[in-house]
C-alpha cells in the first residue's frame, strides 16, 4: 500500500507524527509540572497520565522517523525506499497505555483500596488482550483476516464499555458534587475516543484503498491518540484539581489551587 | 527559490536556528525552575509559558536539520540537495504555541473562572483559526493566492487585537496596581510581536525575490517567535512575581521572591 501514497499525503502524516510528538511532549511536562497542585491522593493518577503521554511521545518520534525512512523524497518525486513501515510501534504503544488509561481514570475516582485493585487489574487486563488481538489483523492485507481478529478484539473492548457505563455507574454518583460532571466526560471521552480506532481499524476493508486508505489510518490513529491521550490526561488533571478542592486538608494548606480560600474556624 | 541561495545566506539563516534552540531551551528552563517563586495561582500561566518554549524549542531543532538537509555544501560552495525544507513545521507549532500564548496571558491576569474559561475558549479558537488560514498562502508562490489567504488570515488577527485592547481593558484596570503596566506592556508585546508574521508574510509579495526573499522570511518569523514566545514567557513570570507579592498569603511565606517583607500584624 505504501507504493501508492503520493508526496503531499507523505507529507500530511509526517506532519500529524511530528505535531503528535510536540503534543505529547507538552502534555507529559505540563503534567509532571502540576502534578503538586493536585491533592497527594490524586498524584498517582497525575503521575500515570504523564507516563501514558510520555511513552505516547517516544513511539511518535520512533514511528515519525521510520515513516520517513520508508520512503524516498528528492526534487518533488516520492519512492518507496524497500525499508518498510514499522506499524508494530502502535501496537506496542497501546499494549502500555491503554491499560494505563483506565488505570488514570479508576485512581482518580477514589474508590476503596480493593475495589481500585479489582477493577484495575479487570479492565487493565481485558485492555492489554484486546490491543493483542488488533495486532494480526493490522498486519494481514486479507479484508477476511482483519475482520475476524477485529471481531475478536471488540469483544474486550464490548466488555470495557459495559463495565464502565454500568459498573461505574453507582461509583460515579458517589462523586463530589464538583467533579461529577467531568468525571462523567472523561467516562465518554474513553468511549468516544476508544471507538475511534475499530473505526479506523475498518477503513481499508471498506473499500478505502491505496494512499488514501494509509493516510487516513495514519492521520486517524493520530487524532485518537491525541485525543485519548494527552486530552484525555488533561482531563483526568481538571478532575482531579476539583476533587481536591473537596479535600479539606490541601484547600487550606498553601499549595492549593486557585480558588481555594482557607476559611479559618 | 531555495534554488538562489547563497552559502553565506545558508549560514545565517541555520546560524539564527541554531541561536533560537538555545534561547527556547533556556527559556524552558527557567520557567519550569522558576515556577516556585510565584504565587500558586499563578503557576499553571508559568507552566504553559514553559510548554511554548519546549514546543517551539523541538520544532526549531527539527526545522534546522530539515534546513540542513535541504542543501549540500561542501568546498565552499552550495547546491539544493532536492529534499525541499519542511515550512509546515512552523505552522504547526503556531497551531499549538499561539492559542497558549492567550492562555499565559489571560491566566495571568486571574479574572473569574467563567471568564477564564469563555476568554481562552474564544482567543483560543481564534488563534487556531489564524494559523490554519494562513498555511494554503505561505505554501503558495503565487502573489495573488498569498494574498487572499493572508487576508483571510488577518480577520481573527484584528479580532484578537480588537478583543485584547478593548475587551480586557477593565480587566486591566481592576490588576493590583504594581503589576498594571506590566500587564499592559504584555499586551502591547503581543500585539507587536504579532504584528511581525503578517508583514513577514508579505515579503515575497512586495518586491523581494530569491535567496533574499527567503532568508528575511526565515530570519524575520525566527526573531519574531525569539520575542513573542521566550521574551513574552519572561514578561508573563514577571507579572506573575509582582502580583505574587500582591498575595497577603504567599509574600509571607518562605517561598516568597526576594522582595517581600513578612509584616507582622
Amino acid at each position: 500500500m505504501l507504493e501508492s501514497i503520493s508526496l503531499s499525503q507523505y507529507e500530511l502524516v509526517y506532519n500529524a507524527f511530528s505535531f503528535t510528538v510536540a503534543v505529547m511532549g507538552a502534555a507529559t511536562a505540563f503534567l509532571f509540572l502540576n502534578r503538586g497542585q493536585v491533592a497527594p491522593v490524586y498524584r498517582t493518577a497525575i503521575s500515570i497520565s504523564g507516563l501514558v503521554t510520555l511513552i505516547a511521545m517516544y513511539h511518535y518520534v520512533r514511528i515519525a522517523s521510520s515513516w520517513a525512512e520508508a520512503f524516498t523524497v528528492g526534487n518533488g518525486q516520492i519512492a518507496t525506499s524497500g525499508i518498510g513501515f514499522n506499524d508494530a510501534y502502535r501496537y506496542v504503544d497501546w499494549l502500555l497505555t491503554v491499560p494505563l488509561l483506565l488505570i488514570e481514570l479508576i485512581l482518580v475516582m477514589k474508590l476503596s483500596r480493593s475495589e481500585t485493585f479489582a477493577k484495575a487489574t479487570k479492565l487493565g487486563f481485558l485492555a492489554a488482550l484486546m490491543v493483542v488481538l488488533g495486532y494480526p489483523g493490522e498486519i494481514s492485507t486479507d479484508a477476511g483476516t482483519r475482520w475476524l481478529w477485529w471481531s475478536l478484539s471488540m469483544i474486550p473492548f464490548l466488555v470495557i464499555v459495559y463495565d464502565l457505563f454500568f459498573g461505574l455507574k453507582q461509583s460515579i454518583d458517589s462523586q463530589p458534587e464538583g467533579a461529577r460532571g467531568l468525571v462523567s466526560a472523561a467516562r465518554w471521552v474513553t468511549v468516544v475516543s476508544w471507538m475511534f480506532y475499530p473505526i479506523v481499524f475498518t477503513l481499508p476493508m471498506i473499500g478505502l484503498t491505496g494512499g488514501g486508505a494509509t493516510t487516513a489510518v495514519q492521520v486517524g490513529y493520530t487524532i485518537a491518540d491525541i485525543v485519548a491521550k494527552a486530552g484525555f490526561g488533561v482531563l483526568i488533571y481538571m478532575i482531579a484539581v476539583r476533587k481536591s478542592e473537596a479535600e479539606p486538608d490541601f484547600a487550606m494548606s498553601s499549595a492549593a489551587p486557585l480558588q481555594a480560600k482557607p476559611s479559618t474556624t
